[in-house]
């Protein structure tokens, strides 16, 4: 009973991360609703995707040709790199102001750690870094993908280390698990 | 830090129902990095919804024309009519397969019950229905929107009725709150 554009709308919709059929449904309306100018408006800012590159260098999305803003300035480190999964976790780092090497952008990874082809072919543009963070989630299959990641590099960076675990700020001790604060308790300063 | 496209479609996406700005980003992202055809495709769906019209009978958005199947079917009835605020209320109630009457789509409702001027005169194309059924959810806004559609309604039609409150299938009576227990009481069967 759907009708054509609205299923078309579900059916793409719906397998972009977090939206479900059930949302996708209820968005194809609100936008159908919201008439024809609106309609080209929110197409307008889909089809402005098509304009971004990779960062040749990091393989951030970026706009301005080759190299991105980061790469290009001068002032950060070329030794100290953060190779990170997506590129909302570069902005997050980006936004704590205190990170002054340059990033590794790798794309969504597997569960079970397994790299594909252009995720290797990235990590191998890394040669002779003094460090390089592997800025992944500490969650299990952040911390599979770091075992595999750490495997590839290990002949191609001085140091490797990952993010501090701990209590985030705002945090119970009484409810951080035991391995939270058992690394919390090692690395006390 | 963000490019410009980027940042267009996270204003155009964040302002969309369930899709906060972190969501929108992480989107604008996603699906940047899916390449010109994916972002083609994804831009034409959401074009594609600006050839949808409403249902000059029941506001139903719908492609074909200016009646939709609902109120062109002649085996519904039209003299019961199920009110509902949003065009997924209704594919749930078509769901069910239960209901033999048509419907009315008012759209959006405010949280203090101020229906605007499309869905006052949405709700004056009921005129002598033998039952309509206010079909909002039986939450403090769609009871006080009830209450507001029901004077809007009251020398309109013979009946006006609200959807059951009761205990959902699989809820547990232990959990279920006071007003819907004592409800499920009330009309037991």
């Amino acid at each position: 009973m759907l009708p054509e554009p609205i299923k078309k709308f579900v059916e793409v919709f719906a397998k972009l991360p977090g939206i479900g059929p059930r949302q996708a449904t209820r968005l194809a309306y609100h936008v159908a609703n919201q008439g024809k100018s609106s309609v080209a408006e929110i197409a307008g800012a889909v089809s402005g995707l098509g304009n971004l590159n990779a960062c040749s260098q990091c393989f951030l999305t970026t706009q301005n040709g080759a190299v991105c803003d980061i790469c290009s300035n001068p002032q950060r480190r070329k030794d100290l790199i953060a190779v990170v999964e997506k590129e909302t976790d570069l902005i997050s780092l980006e936004k704590t102001k205190k990170f002054p090497g340059r990033y590794l952008v790798l794309g969504d990874l597997k569960k079970d750690g397994v790299l594909n082809e252009l995720q290797k072919m990235r990590l191998r543009t890394i040669n002779g870094a003094e460090e390089v963070i592997l800025a992944l989630s500490p969650t299990t299959y952040g911390d599979i993908n770091s075992a595999i990641i750490s495997q590839e590099l290990k002949d191609r960076a001085g140091k490797l280390t990952r993010l501090a675990r701990g209590i985030p700020t705002g945090g119970e001790i009484e409810f951080a698990d035991e391995e939270t604060l058992g690394s919390a308790l090692d690395h006390r300063s």
